[in-house]
């Protein structure tokens, strides 16, 4: 069995910078039409010199492969309107990280103070730039998102002509909040539609498959999967890929983070397949993010066949895939 | 500030075998009077010729140390009521492990038919053998302590003189539990007082606090230390303290277990003292033990001080510790 997918969309994307982005760069390039790059670097980008140089830096790493790297700011609350203004066309969204919520958001925002907040976005609402946010509170880690949507709730309600994406969101609590609310949206990864906390820790401890969000419980998991099956009109597939490199991982004090950005395609056709939702593939991975963005990648036809693929155990000696060593059910025949 | 404790026993203790067996061994025996050992070596424990055989090497083990290695069987459906009652005079108490539950548990019970498990709960009713249950389901990794919590009152109903313990609790609901049965027992471990699951996977993910019954909650945590620090009557100390290699710890697929047993009373004695209860101390780390089990350890009186005490970053090049390269308040001055 073979399948075609038009032009697919990451809509939530870590390629870091230096050694690690040439690695990882040509890797979504090669099977994907477009991803939203997130800003955490260190420094993170928050100026539009710091765009266009980061995006250059994308482009040299892509290499040959098409592919547009959908640029983010990381949230600032004190931009001006004059600069958000001119970086307008830059940038596709900006990128909220509650302060030292995961990996490089040291910078974030502390408290959500809307008083300090509106100033921005409200130009942003006014400018139509998406907000993305990374929706943890600082409590128990299996808590953090369900406490955030209060947070998330408060601004659709003040900002109803912004658009608010929930980043990879984990739990049930999230997926109901969606509908909720016209102007929220939300990311689903690979990883939280296969794993749960189980995966990570219910037996031997399993670091590669430790990241944030952490993967939550089973009732969570299936409340993802129902609705990223069903594509979800207001869903969009963002893989979070988050590579770091296989020493930072298989140590103690492991970096949070999923690498899954070389077998995000076979994983999903593997599962959309296993549930019979093969024809929603194509709105849950691209579709859906061309209506919610208002964007028009570059033509891609992605084929995957069915048959099984063993994903390598680790890419360029340094970055470990999910699911490495095993086999997927589906593999990517061309892209072009 | 000095206090003295006198004679302290660790209720649930693994002390491994070979190698691993002669680094760790002294370590307790230096401190503790008396431990009770786990039998979930690679064969278990289950002959009268395997517990002689283990004590002597366990005895071999600790050198100088005065220290009475109080020894355990692995909990086996079909055990004889001849030979539980010959072998009533080696062990203290018998040790039940649903199959694959932690660390080489696979030999052990699957699924609690009463049927099948009554004739020796039975028999070590008869005989005043204690019952000791690593009592957790195959379920989601945070619900599988409290699952178990039927399986504990049936056995408590049906066998309403045996002594049950519930080892190495980490949850609201086994503490109140505690308070429904009669002859219903518990160990509480020292890093199940200190930590949540925040701590293994909160933050960076830290492997040496990955632990089997994983760290729960923090109000979780809050019952534990509630009854710990009350020296609830029916609760012991029991370390759990379980020695891996530190390559087998700081690598994918890290096995269970926090290595606590030289800094146990240490660790014990600042969070007693942290919140006053330092007149409990005593009850809870030997008292009760001795009651319950109705045992008279050898004297050994164990003077601490409260003077910083920094613990060492690894036993013996192979052993990390809770707490490793931590200052910790209060050490050991002496045990006589």
């Amino acid at each position: 069995m073979v399948i075609s997918i038009d032009s697919p969309l990451d809509m939530h994307l870590h390629l870091r910078d230096e050694e690690m982005l040439d690695i990882v760069a040509p890797l979504s390039a090669e099977t994907f039409s477009g991803g939203l790059v997130m800003p955490n670097l260190v420094p993170p980008v928050t100026s539009k010199e710091d765009v266009r140089s980061y995006r250059e830096r994308i482009r040299k790493a892509q290499g040959e492969h098409r592919f547009i790297p959908y640029m983010t700011l990381f949230f600032k609350s004190d931009y001006s309107p004059e600069f958000l203004e001119s970086v307008r066309e830059e940038i596709l969204a900006i990128k909220l990280y509650p302060a030292g919520i995961t990996t490089n958001s040291e910078g974030g925002v502390s408290g959500f103070d809307l008083e300090e907040l509106s100033p921005v976005l409200g130009v942003m609402s006014d400018l139509g730039i998406p907000l993305c946010v990374h929706g943890e509170t600082g409590g128990f880690v299996m808590d953090r998102e369900a406490e955030f949507i209060p947070i998330y709730e408060m601004l659709a309600r003040h900002f109803p002509d912004l658009k608010i994406v929930m980043e990879h969101i984990t739990t049930k609590a999230a997926v109901e909040a969606l509908d909720r609310y016209e102007n929220l949206y939300a990311t689903i990864t690979l990883h939280h539609l296969y794993i749960t906390l189980d995966d990570v820790a219910g037996g031997l401890l399993q670091p590669h498959l430790f990241c944030k969000p952490i993967a939550k419980r089973p009732e969570d998991r299936e409340a993802l999967l129902k609705t990223a099956l069903a594509a979800h009109p207001k869903v969009m597939f963002g893989s979070d890929s988050a590579p770091h490199p296989r020493d930072k991982k298989e140590a103690p004090g492991c970096a949070a983070g999923v690498f899954t950005a070389p077998i995000a395609l076979q994983g999903l056709a593997q599962l959309f397949d296993r549930h019979g939702a093969l024809d929603n593939l194509q709105a849950f991975v691209s579709d859906n993010a061309r209506r919610i963005y208002g964007i028009t990648p570059i033509e891609k036809t992605v084929i995957l066949e069915k048959t099984p693929w063993l994903v390598p155990e680790i890419y360029e000696g340094t970055v470990v895939p999910m699911f490495a060593g095993q086999s997927l059910e589906w593999r990517v025949l061309s892209a072009e």
